[in-house]
């Protein structure tokens, strides 16, 4: 299978249409400025690590437009602001803007998407090595005669990223190398990334796994049926507080009451030194429309919206929480595996490894 | 408005099928044993005190059509398998079998219904006690120049009960005294009882709501936006472990960790001394469907089924789960607020009071 974010023999850039699957696989061309702008706030593409190489290559298309200075931080602006938690966003975009701003404006665009490309590809370098590190941490709580039982909430999966995953990506790795493993699938509504999109790509790869609705969890781990908990983040502080999707929190609650350890898959580009702690995470608050209504598929086969609360009853959409870092028994950085701690994210940033 | 379980002029009896709201308000006519059965096994009826009330009456049509010993006792064993987590039930049907197996086979019918009527009335005042001391509790909560806010789970509400509900019960309380008080309302996956029959209720009686998925309640709570929970429950041991929906114990748990009270509506007939605690509890496993495809209303006003995970990913779909005492604030039940402990419990049951 191809990666999440490819281009073709014209060096066209496509994506999938995220919004379609899992019932529609549909191949979505990104071709300007624009086009990336609209995949990231509509969610056609979604995910930390996606998003920031998607607006990568949203800034080289602007810059093949218009590689003035002034258009330069005019497109740095507007595909700042297409979401607002995840710092890839930021890391992304300013990775390009410091490699383009002191070029002449005529060799800017063949550099931003030169850079484009190079996030990519170390996206999917960084995602292997989480990948290995935390298969190592995962494989010490295998049980003789029974698969590892693993609970994930929401997509960090392969199109979550450019490929792999960041909390998918040992899944991956364990089952090809043969170890018996079988995933619960959080739902993770409103958007249900995890009923759609981690159980279609579990199943693209044959990866044992059950849908479960996010109520769930917390009963399945006071019956010892999960064996550890991992899931992606969106900005981890500098004292180790995770954002991620709305109801990680409580997942890591859980984990924590019954024992259960609980993992954060954290590429070091999601890590923003500058915020102290959780608290202060912007948390995006998205479109009431995704609570009441949702997208799927009728008996005949057509992808519709369907409303599930009364006409006229209010909704609030809060779409990340904050985990406290006491709650994180690690982060698996693609560096190695560290305490969600002050010292030792500190330690890491400074070049000093986990 | 009418109890949700009534008689007509013509001593008929009705309900509302709660599998239709909140877009459709059907009256349900239930006319026999097997009517009752259905409508407890299909959810047409559902909360725990509904439940118990409507298999008191299914008791009753059963002796109208053979009142023999034999007759009696089968007609108790199918109602008793309808659902197996909620203790009501079993109360509610021996509480019937008690008065009408010492009668002859003439006599039993119309002892049944009376005492399936009395089992309403008691249901209706039941649930007003429990209103009045859970809106005293509630009331010192409140904050000046705030509506007090108020997270709830499921439902446990008018349209689960008699009338009143139980947990909701102090909010239409609270309302119809005039003190400013916002429900938030969980959605309750998987079959959306929150979204659904909550926002429903709420909306018919004016009560200021808001509906949530599941998973905010915990960054609701890390942002002080919620001043305590109060849920129903379906059965609760003798040491004060909860049953209830789904995803209560993850909501507890959100409790505690930020200090937030955390209130549980407890009907003394939910109590059920001989389970000494809640992992004894079965939990009862309802069909992956309820997980894979909801039922919610298309662009043209039609309520359908919808699929809302890729083909073939299987689902795993336990309904209830357990909150250990621990986490149990207090207990609310008619005769007055208890603490979820063994002690407390054994000496409301003994007729020590609250």
């Amino acid at each position: 299978m191809a990666r999440t974010l490819w281009l073709d023999s014209g060096r066209r850039l496509f994506t999938w249409d995220q919004i379609r699957l899992p019932f529609e696989t549909v191949e979505l061309e990104l071709a300007s400025e624009q086009d990336c702008a609209k995949a990231i706030v509509t969610m056609q593409v979604r995910g930390a690590p996606l998003i920031g190489a998607v607006a990568a290559y949203g800034l080289a298309f602007a810059l093949r437009a218009d590689a003035r200075d002034e258009a330069l931080r005019g497109a740095f602006d507007r595909l700042l602001a297409t979401r607002p938690t995840a710092v890839n966003l930021r890391w992304a975009l300013e990775r390009v803007m410091q490699v383009v701003r002191p070029l002449a404006p005529g060799a800017r665009a063949d550099a931003a998407w030169a850079q484009a490309c190079a996030i990519c590809d170390e996206d999917v370098a960084c995602n292997a090595a989480i990948g290995r590190h935390a298969a190592a941490l995962l494989t010490r709580l295998a049980r003789p005669h029974r698969a590892l039982q693993i609970l994930t909430h929401c997509n960090a999966g392969r199109i979550a990223t450019v490929d792999h995953g960041t909390a998918l990506s040992p899944i991956y790795a364990l089952h090809e190398a043969g170890l018996a493993v079988h995933v619960w699938v959080d739902e993770t509504r409103p958007r249900n990334q995890g009923a759609s999109l981690t159980a279609w790509e579990l199943r693209e790869r044959g990866v044992p796994h059950t849908v479960i609705v996010d109520n769930a969890g917390g009963l399945l781990m006071r019956q010892r049926q999960v064996d550890a908990v991992i899931v992606g983040c969106d900005r981890v502080a500098a004292n180790g507080d995770v954002a991620n999707k709305i109801g990680t929190y409580l997942k890591a609650l859980a984990a924590h009451d019954n024992e259960v350890p609980f993992y954060v898959a954290c590429p070091i580009s999601t890590i923003d030194p500058h915020c102290l702690h959780g608290d202060l995470i912007e948390i995006e608050q998205r479109s009431p429309r995704e609570v009441t209504h949702l997208l799927g598929r009728d008996e005949e086969g057509r992808l519709r919206s369907f409303q599930v609360t009364p006409d006229d009853s209010p909704a609030a959409n809060p779409a990340f929480d904050v985990t406290p870092a006491r709650l994180v028994t690690a982060l698996v950085t693609e560096q190695g595996v560290i305490p969600a701690h002050v010292d030792a994210i500190a330690q890491l940033l400074s070049g000093g490894g986990a």
